[in-house]
């Protein structure tokens, strides 16, 4: 089949030139440059500010270009949930891969056998004597160390030890297998659930370090440079302020790990950032939305329904996307058209019913609309490739993804 | 880095003799063979005992492989529901494109114009006398033909014209337009939103028999072999009975798109089975879920709770997956341990929050979990690459996806 400047997308090679998608078949998931940008070098800078390293959390877009302007940015390494994920990143050349869960299994613990024999600076999450005993005896039959960070996790939450006893207990197990290196303390405030998050996410962040400091005074931390790290999207401010607070920096290297502000979204870190924002009056200018998807609309059966070609196989859904501008096909993207009053009210896999105000304002089947949406996370995993636009929504970059 | 066995599944190669996924890196999906075959050639015999045509729709695996199988079994063709999947099927030798959809924006047409110029036989849906004039206007001006069916929808529903006097006045505008040939007729029934389904579903097919008759009476027809097309895998059984019962045989091919049916599941499809073998006793044995997602339980933290590494990003989830099977890792697949009483409570994008009975017979973290889902659409899109094992789980083949 003769290929043609059509196939854009497909082909994966950036071409410039085309306003507002010309080329590219939608729906196609869009990052705008400039927001990226600026989210890129705003927590970067808030990591440096608060006497932190920054290891962006990869899952969020497992897209390796945007990993190397993560890294080439200031951030210390990339964060990381499976080995796989992890595999897949030092395969595009990250070296340093923290992976922030429990690595579970025999083929995965060959994966990562494997990314340390071949040079990765890599460290995983403990919670168990059970997974302990069996990385112990796997690593050392492979003739390898393997870091590990203890989890600290709460009760009702989700992985981790529950107290700090079990905390030492645990890193007393791991002092009991030499192939394993205990390398720092982990935690996860994201699974605090609190009528007070604040006050709940900032005791949590003390008893990680008091937990890390126990450690530390019992002997038990082996690694000469021992990480203490924690933080989402939602709570960085808070992480980040008791990590500072607590003055670690002599004994441990904070380690902080939002993956979604890179893009940030129009749902729930929407609002977390509002939160952040109250907390921190100083914080200039916050992040910015930069992923959306564009679809069209597909058919206007009936007065006020429109289908739009976007779906759960298109967009995160764990709340109804958003309907953000509309453009004319062909038209220019400095010139967005009004979707005042539209409204998903139903997403099928490849279709969403988007009801529209009395007056649409002359809607067309072909029609253009950028979505928004909530949790990033659940949009990039839906796309091979993504484009990255500037501010004529022409294609700058086809940014592949790994998952 | 060197390559092992142990990357079975990251390599695509398939080596056979490994039980119970044994190199696979969990979590995996996994699609069993024995209910696949069944499924194949049960819907492929219920097609032809109806003298229907059998287009399953590929959106669901977009599996190459299973599209080769399903022809392999006497499919006409493969549906699909956008312009880049008939651009992967197609890619992959299939060769008669069903696309039940819209066709909406130039880069999509001209990805269909270059199907059309390989040699593709292809159909699309049109609904709106804009993407007529669209579509005419395009493809008049590359010099091609385009064959197109007229959706009839419902009112209430997704797209398509709402009744048959809408349907008569589209077909006169493709009438009107030289790059247009039109070629019959499209429905889908899932749709219909009834109290009575039953009754709702056999109207719509009797609505769509008529609109067919009625094109065909008025010569607006073009094709030669016109076709009559719906179906999805709920209601296949009376559509099917009510093309048959209609005798179109003479005038019209017709088609029938499940596309669940392949692998079935564990939810949404197979409620609407046991209404099929309700409605159709004489069907004998119905289709059968092939298709499970295997994780591991990857902590124990508190007494009544597994986090076992599964996701959103790993199963569909508009319900949450049920737990159907455990095994120790490393032990033999035909001995499975009971998961009586396990429940998933809440589903994060790696994570799965389970439940476990007062006793829960000695769980222990490293556990292997089969997991079913509903909607296997939603199950498929998460991955690039699927296992389908035999009885003893090993691996016999790696299906890639195209999504």
């Amino acid at each position: 089949m003769p290929d043609s400047p059509k196939t854009l997308l497909d082909k994966g090679l950036p071409e410039t030139g085309n306003d507002l998608l010309a080329d590219v078949s939608l729906p196609a998931a869009v990052i705008h440059e400039a927001p990226l940008a600026h989210n890129l070098a705003w927590m970067q800078r808030f990591a440096d500010d608060h006497g932190a390293r920054l290891a962006p959390h990869g899952k969020t877009t497992m897209a390796p270009a945007l990993f190397h302007r993560q890294l080439a940015a200031g951030a210390w390494g990339i964060t990381l949930a499976t080995a796989p994920q992890c595999r897949a990143a030092f395969a595009h050349g990250v070296t340093r891969l923290l992976m922030a869960n429990q690595l579970v299994g025999e083929a995965n613990m060959a994966i990562v056998a494997r990314l340390i024999e071949a040079g990765a600076e890599f460290h995983c999450v403990v919670d168990s004597a059970a997974n302990v005993d069996q990385l112990g005896r796997y690593f050392a039959a492979r003739g390898l160390r393997l870091p590990v960070l203890i989890e600290l996790g709460i009760d009702g939450g989700r992985c981790g030890c529950r107290d700090r006893d079990a905390v030492v207990a645990l890193a007393e197990r791991v002092a009991g297998e030499p192939a394993l290196v205990l390398a720092g303390l982990e935690g996860y405030e994201g699974v605090v659930q609190s009528d007070e998050p604040t006050r709940d996410v900032r005791a949590y962040a003390w008893r990680l370090v008091e937990a890390a400091q126990a450690l530390d005074l019992d002997g038990l931390i082996e690694a000469a440079e021992p990480l203490i790290t924690a933080s989402g999207s939602a709570w960085y401010d808070l992480i980040a302020a008791v990590f500072q607070e607590a003055r670690l920096g002599a004994h441990f290297v904070p380690v902080l790990r939002p993956g979604c502000y890179l893009v940030h979204d129009h749902g729930l870190y929407h609002r977390a950032q509002q939160g952040v924002l109250q907390r921190r009056p100083d914080l200039e200018r916050g992040l910015e939305p930069a992923l959306e998807v564009f679809a069209q609309v597909v058919s206007l059966p009936e007065p006020g329904l429109a289908i739009v070609g976007l779906g759960k196989r298109d967009i995160g859904h764990d709340q109804l996307p958003e309907p953000l501008r509309r453009y004319r096909e062909g038209g220019r993207a400095d010139r967005p058209l009004e979707v005042d009053g539209w409204r998903i009210t139903k997403l099928m896999d490849q279709h969403a019913f988007v009801t529209l105000p009395p007056d649409p304002d002359g809607v067309r089947v072909g029609d253009i609309v950028a979505f928004g949406a909530s949790h990033p996370c659940l949009t990039f995993d839906k796309w091979r490739r993504l484009c990255r636009v500037d501010e004529r929504l022409a294609v700058v970059e086809v940014l592949e993804t790994c998952f």
